[in-house]
Parts: structure tokens; C-alpha cells; sequence
């Protein structure tokens, strides 16, 4: 495994932990019980995935082979549930972990749909649903209006980083195209949280 | 390819400019930004294809090889979205284009459950999923109760329409079936505009 | 057919029934039209059982080949239908024949990944999923946070009964398994229900 290839896993793993972790949250803040609060933990951070392998039709899904990424959302979401008064100094920094792993999951989603040979769209699908879509499953499990839908410029960086990818890997290697996808979606990702970026919307006076 | 074929394909390319407009519509209405509302206006176009194709296995679904209907729905969520004041006066109408996308939509939905060789029961609801499907997964992302389990005589023309499908298809060619199951789909449904027909609610008091 | 897989065949009947009665109820405790109520009767029925076909691969799902199954919930529909005012009484037994068929979905869901060659993981989730998943279907379509999300101790149920099958595969046959499997989970359900067990809630002031 080469080290750009360690670093987008590494990035995974960041990502996995910082999803399972606002899932978990998600859960306690509407009050519901560990069982609750764990499935909402475990859909965050695979659903986008899960979703995707079934469009793609790579199944049984990846998430049901990954027992390392298991084992870290199940380690984030027993350490939520236990200290989630303290963790609440570190909530601040949750959005940053986020970004580390929302770069991760779009490099990642769209290497997955390169691999099974869908076009353009198919990989910029992918990469976005791959990063936004655990966040969506979780809004909706949870009664909300998803929160990528209203505000925030967040799914749009993974969608910039799956056309990156897709682009890169004419002129590239995958290893390299990944590295510099998860990169670019991460750092816009943070640089919009820096910022106050948001997309525009459409109904000014809403 | 036949006149018949060429028929319910543009009555699809309708249907397809519809929904879009329709999830567009829901987006703005939620005061969603501008990617909250092309993810809803894709979502409404293709859900109920896509979900039908996942079911009957036939991945990736057919959405994301279909590249007219992608622009198609792109440029009608682009539309929605500058001129969507201006579009107030032809709101009006929308249901009426809708009910002939309805009807392309179940029709073309039968036919493939029908080609991967399911049963009555996997046709009808293939016609009923890929005409409802789409409004159903709109209203769940908009934080709503599905309006075709509230109102109107939507969901249950697809079905009558899918139903007549699979009836005709072991008498005629699949070209007329699909033609004569499309154009009773959105005659049923535009009647059900005019007349004002509702299904019966079970709790009168409600 | 043994007779150990005639109690779980039996167990999954009356689980159809029940679960497509909960559906139909809750259509109806939302004002919902005839269509809305069949919808929601079935999606609880059948979306936790076509959900697990479609991430195990196992497509077109098992629920569009099962004629006798669809024929139980539909006529478990009508009957909730037309007599729902009468059916008032008899509602506080529900969640008994509900608790048997929940027996019987985590132990014929847990079956399906087991044949297609799940791991643990697998296994526990399909068994899960199978039994709870059209519960949570049934409250997303219905616009409310799913019930087992917050109260009650049913989905662990199923969860303990999927891990049961899984060991016990590896000790004994897969009828003696499933058994077992579903009466356990079944007597835990009942058994909560009498002794008001919950799991715990992680924001205990919320």
C-alpha cells in the first residue's frame, strides 16, 4: 500500500469515527435510547456507502465486510453515549473531524463506481451520495429536513471533489487522483466553515 | 423504432420535466438552498425508477445511463430556479403535464418489470412505484407525509395503468400494451383533476 | 417440512398479519386515504424483509415471490379497513401477535444471510432489520421519529435473537436454530412488554 493510498484510509477512518459521533448526537438530542442512538450513529457513517454499493450493485455492501470501521463506529458511539456532557467542549471541533472524512468518503465512493465502470455522472453521484448521504439518512431518520439541503456549502465539496477525481484518473493514477480529491473536497469543505459559505437560496425572503 | 414507442418516450421526456419541476418546487417552498433543490428535483425525476430498478436488480439503474433524461431534468430545475416567480401563472398546469409523465412513467415501469420476468404483483407495483415513487421520496426529504397517501387519485391510476399493462401485454405487442397502458394512466389521472375524485379516507372524522 | 419449520412458518403468518395491521392503524391514525393505508400496511409488512433482500443481493426481493404472504396482509388490511372502530377492543392484543411474528421475521431474516454466506455482522443486522425495519419504514412514511428508536425494548429483541441464530448454526441444524431463534426472541418481547422494560435513554432530563 503505498503512503498517499495510507493517508485517504487514514482520512476514512477519521471520517468514520467524526459521522458515527454526530449521529450519535442526533440521538441524544431527540431524546431516544442507546439502541436508537447507535442505529442512528451506524446509519451516518455507512448509509451513504451502503446506498451507494446498492445503486452500484456491488452488495452485500462494503460496510458488511469493513470490520475495522465497524469496530471504530461502535467505539465512537459507546464513547458519545458515555461522555456526551463532557465531549460538549469538543463539539466545536466536530465539524473539522467531519471534513477530514468527508474527503475521504467522496475519493473513496467514486474510486468505488470508477471500479464497476459507471461514466461521469455515476462518479460524481457516487462521491457526493457517499459523503452527504449518511448526514441525509440520519436528518430524515430523526424527523428533520435533511441540513445539507438548507444550509452550509457541504455536499457541493464532495461533488467538486468526485468531478476532480473523475478527471484525474484519465491523467493520473487512481492512488494519486484519490489522494488529491479527498485533499481538495476536505480543504473546501474547512475553508467554508472558515468562511461562512453557503450556497445561495432561492427564496430570498424565506 | 415505432410511432407508438415514439409516443409514450415523449410523454416520458414530459414526465420527466414535471417531476423535476415539482421537486424544484418543493425545495423552494422549503426555503432550501440551491442544492437542496436540484438534489429534489432529481430525486422526485428518477426516485421511483431508480428504487424500482434496485428491487428488480437491474443495476446501475437505468437513470444513470439515461443522459437525455438527466439534461432534461436539469435544464427544467435550472428553469424553476430563475424564473420561479415568473412560473407562478403555469403552476396551474403543472399537474397536467405530471399526469402525462404519470402515465409514460408507469407504463415504461411495468415494461421492465415485465422484461426481468416478474409476476403480476412485481408489474403492477413496478407501474405504481415508478409513477408514485418519486413524489413519495420528495415529500419524506421535505419532512412531509407523502401526498398521495392523503389525497387525490394519483398513485392508483399508475396502478390501474399498470395493471392494464400486464393484462395486454399477453394479447398484444408490448409497443401497443405500453401505448394504451401510458395514455389510460394520464386520462384516469387528468379526469381525477377535472372532477375532483379523492379516495375514500377511513376515518370520516378525521 | 419438519414440524419446528411449520411453528416458524406459522409464527411468520401471524406476523404478516400483525405487522400490515400496525401499518393500516397507523394510515389511518394519520388520516390517511384507502391507497395510504394499504401502502403503509405493507411497507410494515414487507419493507424490513425487502430492505435485507436488497442489501444481501438478493433481488427481486423474497416479498414479490410470496403470493400466500401478500394475499395475509392484504386481507389483514381490508379487515383493519373496514372494521377499524370495531377492531378498538381488540387493538392492546396487537403487540402480542406482533411479538410472534417478530420472533419469526429475525429468525427467517438471519436464515436469508446465513444462505448467502453473511458473517456475524450480517446476520445480526438482517435478523435486526428484518423484524424492526418495517416499523421504521412505517413511522418515516408516516412523518414521526421511529417509536423504536425512542421507547420500548423490541428491536434488541430481534438483535438477541439474530445473534442466537448465528451461534447456534454453527451447533446444530438450521430448523432447530431457527427455532429456537424465534421463540426466544418472541418470549424477550412478550416478556418486556408485560415487565414495561425500556433501554435506557441517554439525555436523562430530555
Amino acid at each position: 500500500m503505498g503512503v498517499l493510498e495510507l493517508v485517504v484510509l487514514t482520512m476514512n477512518y477519521v471520517g468514520v469515527f467524526a459521522f458515527a459521533v454526530s449521529g450519535a448526537l442526533k440521538g441524544i438530542d431527540k431524546n431516544m435510547d442507546v439502541f436508537g442512538c447507535a442505529f442512528l450513529g451506524l446509519a451516518t457513517a455507512f448509509g451513504g456507502g451502503i446506498t451507494r454499493d446498492i445503486i452500484a450493485g456491488n452488495v452485500p455492501p462494503l460496510a458488511f465486510r469493513s470490520e475495522p470501521d465497524f469496530i471504530i463506529a461502535i467505539a465512537a458511539i459507546t464513547i458519545t453515549i458515555c461522555m456526551y456532557r463532557k465531549l460538549a467542549n469538543a463539539v466545536g471541533l466536530l465539524p473539522y473531524f467531519d471534513a477530514v472524512g468527508l474527503g475521504a468518503f467522496a475519493a473513496l465512493g467514486g474510486a468505488v463506481a470508477l471500479n464497476v465502470g459507471l461514466g461521469p455522472l455515476g462518479v460524481v453521484f457516487a462521491a457526493m451520495f457517499t459523503g452527504a448521504g449518511g448526514g441525509i439518512i440520519r436528518d430524515v431518520l430523526a424527523g428533520e429536513v435533511p441540513l445539507v439541503f438548507t444550509r452550509e456549502f457541504y455536499a457541493t465539496a464532495a461533488l467538486i471533489g468526485g468531478a476532480g477525481l473523475y478527471v484525474l484518473s484519465w491523467v493520473t493514477t487512481l492512488e494519486v487522483a484519490m489522494f488529491v480529491s479527498a485533499l481538495s473536497t476536505t480543504i473546501l469543505r474547512i475553508a467554508s466553515i472558515r468562511f461562512g459559505w453557503n450556497l445561495p437560496r432561492v427564496k430570498m425572503d424565506g
